[in-house]
């Protein structure tokens, strides 16, 4: 447990995907000071072997320590599943967060011994990640993994609604009901996704629970943390990222939700 | 000009994306031997450094230079934009074509004082690469370039027709026309893109010419040889990527239009 207040959360991603769980961090822990990393030189990360992958993150965890973080949240799947132990040995006490676990344990809370289905990318389906958690927590649990790329796409273009985000995820989810899977919930399982989360559950049957390991993982945030900042004023946010802080502004904007000027990224070498 | 018709075509590309040329020349020169390098342990290249690049290239092609092939297709917008010249220089006299130039000269050709629109990935619209080689050939013309990265994601989904193919197309181009740019002629600017050739063509005014640089890089090939392979017998194909066998044979196979086996990518380091 940490209770230093004045100290930020560290945040990192391969890109700027993570914003989603930062920006719901903020949303629940308006008062903490937040700072992202993203490490948009090298994305992205679910092309590289593990070994690689285990590196950056270590580089970018060491990036964040200088910025004295109270918590390291792992925004970010492919490091998720990769190097999450490892960075927790190296970092030990400091409470390593990744997007897996609390995304797995909400939908086994939410449909206990149920059928799940895992949105995620190709990367994610390949590492098996929500798979392994599910199944460690609920061993009575189905889970499904689909890759599913076009949502990242849409999700960086920013056509989040409308027939074009309509009529790909309803291709998605025909494809499963057309395998006779009929999930009880639907984990969005990649970083991106969290601002499909209307489409997709209007989408879904009448029924389905969506969970949202954005909103799932800030929830885990605020619950690691012995004291939290006071609410009345909002926390500072500072953001890194390796390259492009053109693109990362307009994009990474979208993500969270409000207009970011390309002056606001710092560009860091890790 | 080449003249050993037993020695292979060289094609190289970051990804499975160059199998569109590929597919392009056997069409149009089926007795040809043709050796395929895609190089995804890399990429995407458009996120590297120029430098990065380059140095990628002169690997990928010292490795084509192994199977002696009579002429190097770089089909690959990004790495065309970034190092043909100095390719050109390492490997003369052998000849070295890329994808920007042909499309370029077929799109001015066709409409001589034209308005042109290219459609590309986000790198290759940064790179501009397209706009200057229509400037030089046709000082007259107008070109937009239009950053289209859904459209790659539908082509690696294999999702090239119907309503999801068709209303991202048409959101594509609306947002052209509704900016009061009529175009006379639509480039087909990432490799990625002849797989959407149809629909494409389909939602466009009636009128346009569609270029596709796939095919219009086949025929600068064909151009090239000073003898051409007998046709009556399919010369031999072999595909090497740099990682990921698997991927690269269900998508590529998509591209390619035909069925590739995972054990007949050969996997090789650069």
């Amino acid at each position: 447990m940490t209770d230093d207040t004045q100290a930020p959360i560290g945040i990192f991603d391969s890109g700027v995907g993570g914003l989603t769980v930062l920006k719901a961090i903020r949303a629940r822990l308006p008062g903490e000071h937040l700072v992202y990393l993203g490490d948009t030189a090298r994305l992205p990360y679910g092309t590289k072997s593990p070994a690689s992958i285990a590196r950056y993150a270590e580089q970018a965890t060491a990036r964040l320590l200088d910025e004295d973080i109270r918590l390291l949240v792992v925004a970010c799947n492919t490091a998720s599943a990769v190097a999450l132990e490892a960075l927790r040995a190296a970092v030990s006490p400091l409470p390593v967060i990744g997007v897996v676990e609390p995304g797995a344990e909400a939908a086994v809370v939410a449909r206990p011994g149920g059928r799940h289905l895992v949105l995620a990318t190709e990367t994610t389906v390949r590492l098996g990640a929500y798979r392994r958690a599910i199944a460690r927590l609920d061993p009575a649990a189905e889970v499904r993994e689909l890759p599913c790329e076009l949502l990242v796409a849409l999700a960086e273009e920013g056509w989040t609604e409308g027939v074009e985000a309509e009529s790909v995820v309803r291709r998605y989810l025909a494809a499963v009901e057309q395998s006779d899977y009929h999930p009880d919930s639907i984990i969005l399982g990649c970083t991106h996704f969290p601002l499909l989360r209307d489409v997709i559950a209007a989408c879904a049957p009448a029924g389905t629970s969506i969970v949202d390991s954005a909103e799932t993982t800030a929830r885990f945030v605020e619950s690691q943390l012995a004291d939290t900042a006071a609410k009345g004023v909002r926390g500072a946010l500072k953001l890194l990222a390796t390259d492009g802080a053109s693109r990362f502004a307009r994009v990474g904007g979208q993500f969270l939700g409000e207009r970011l000027e390309e002056s606001a990224i710092e560009i860091v070498d890790l």
